[in-house]
């Protein structure tokens, strides 16, 4: 554990004491305290605005789904049956209740699959309602190209009634170091059991940059 | 990705440059900053209080796990057996360990299933151990309400020997718009294998107001 | 919800009003104002220095996977098959694509298995892709020791071609209340398919203390 706190007293001021250690508690928060670092050094903005993200991007993600045919295209596979096949369960009306699928799915900038490819996306999702169709997934979004090297890291419901629905982004590496945010996700395709395309609108309101 | 930064100087003051600075960050930080907005705008509140919270609510977690008989009541499903019943492994010592359950569980205001719903909690839990019962658990609340409309990423060890045990709140969207706290658990029933209740103390120390 | 916004004038300044309002905030944004509390108050530290983290440790991470011969040693089951023996996907390429292990490890602080333990790790990883060894990994550190009680929750890609890769810690509580960070993961050992050891550099940027 590295200690931090350095108190700063402005050279001539009518700032109460309080202010002082305020004022240097501040410079500490925002990275403007202490001495000059190399590229280490980050400042921590937040954007309290939903409209106005401190960092933004729109992608596109594909699920390729394994259906027993596209080995060489598929990109995810159930590792779990619907509930319904389970000795403990039966539910199977089309809701896919308790199936779990992993993947390591493609992330493109334009909507084609065929676009150029900016990460991929490598988690999980799961059915997890026997009335509807409704999904919860969590993942990272691997980038490693010119623009971005690093990862996103999103949880949350995915709403599969609602046209738009927010997972969280609560966290990130390298170039997105300890970002946190709201991704909007709207479906944009489905092609039949094995195949559907997400647009994702990544906004992030903590940066560090 | 938008340019956030507004340097502000005060018109007369003794503040060396570097305060000048610190308190147009800090602007920014706070959401002060810039020209007044909608209802997009929000103010970053962080309270490192762990008894006074920026918001707090109590909630009953409810979870009927599919018994073979429950088709119309249950909200949750195996969708692994106990590792015991995989060709991988044995353990099927009461500790349900390799157990895998998704679930969209509802979740009240007052402690009685039959109180009136304020969520759903939807996600997923697994037994983790072999010597003991112990799960591990992430879902996200999903309120839809008069009240809130939003949803609360939670995740985290659910230590079930301990009378309380604290999951990580992780992210908020919609009213919990990039919240983050501490969810207090502890069991208040179990019936038999397919009924259990959690009280949850949901404490945000983050919130955009 | 309780409210915490306290106006604080400065008693004699040229400040802005403005600037009165962001020192309130700030000071309660840090924790500062307010009357005097209990062991409940916290000061939020954040370093956006990636080399000066607020706390830093290294621990170790040992898999054990039940093997089918080593029950009493064993700390983590698959509970699902690779895909390939679901009927609906059938890699097994050597990739374990698909093969989900609940698990709740040895955490210790030097590197051997016998050194002394620190935490257990409870969570869950998975294979994700079909080309390659690549897994994806959530769990909580649990810490219960004369050094530290509470947990730290991770989550992330652990892209094992990569010699180094970073996971995001989102939460934590207890003695880690609110934090957030990276942890470094690079793989130590591998002995055959039933153990791993994972080297984890664990680097907090936001911390309460």
């Amino acid at each position: 554990m590295q200690g931090l706190i350095i108190i700063i007293k402005p050279s001539s001021s009518k700032l109460s004491s309080s202010l002082v250690v305020v004022v240097a508690a501040m410079m500490l928060l925002l990275g403007l305290a202490g001495v000059a670092h190399g590229g280490g050094r980050r400042r921590l903005v937040v954007s309290s605005n939903e409209d106005e993200p401190c960092r933004r991007m729109t992608v596109y993600y594909h699920d390729i789904l394994y259906s027993g045919n596209n080995t060489a295209n598929a990109t995810s596979a159930a590792v779990t049956r619907p509930a319904a096949a389970l000795s403990t369960s039966r539910w199977a009306n089309g809701t896919y209740f308790g199936l779990l699928v992993v993947f390591d799915d493609l992330v493109t900038e334009e909507q084609a699959l065929a676009s150029e490819p900016v990460a991929r996306a490598q988690g999980f999702y799961f059915y997890d309602r026997k009335e509807a169709l409704n999904a919860w997934m969590a993942f990272s979004l691997v980038f490693d190209s010119a623009a971005y090297r690093g990862t996103l890291n999103l949880m949350g419901a995915d709403l599969m009634a609602e046209e738009t629905r927010d997972l969280s982004i609560v966290g990130g590496t390298g170039d997105f170091f300890m970002s946190r945010g709201v991704a909007t996700l709207s479906t944009k395709a489905i092609e039949g059991a094995f195949y559907f395309r997400l647009k994702m609108d990544i906004k992030l309101y903590e940066c560090y940059v």
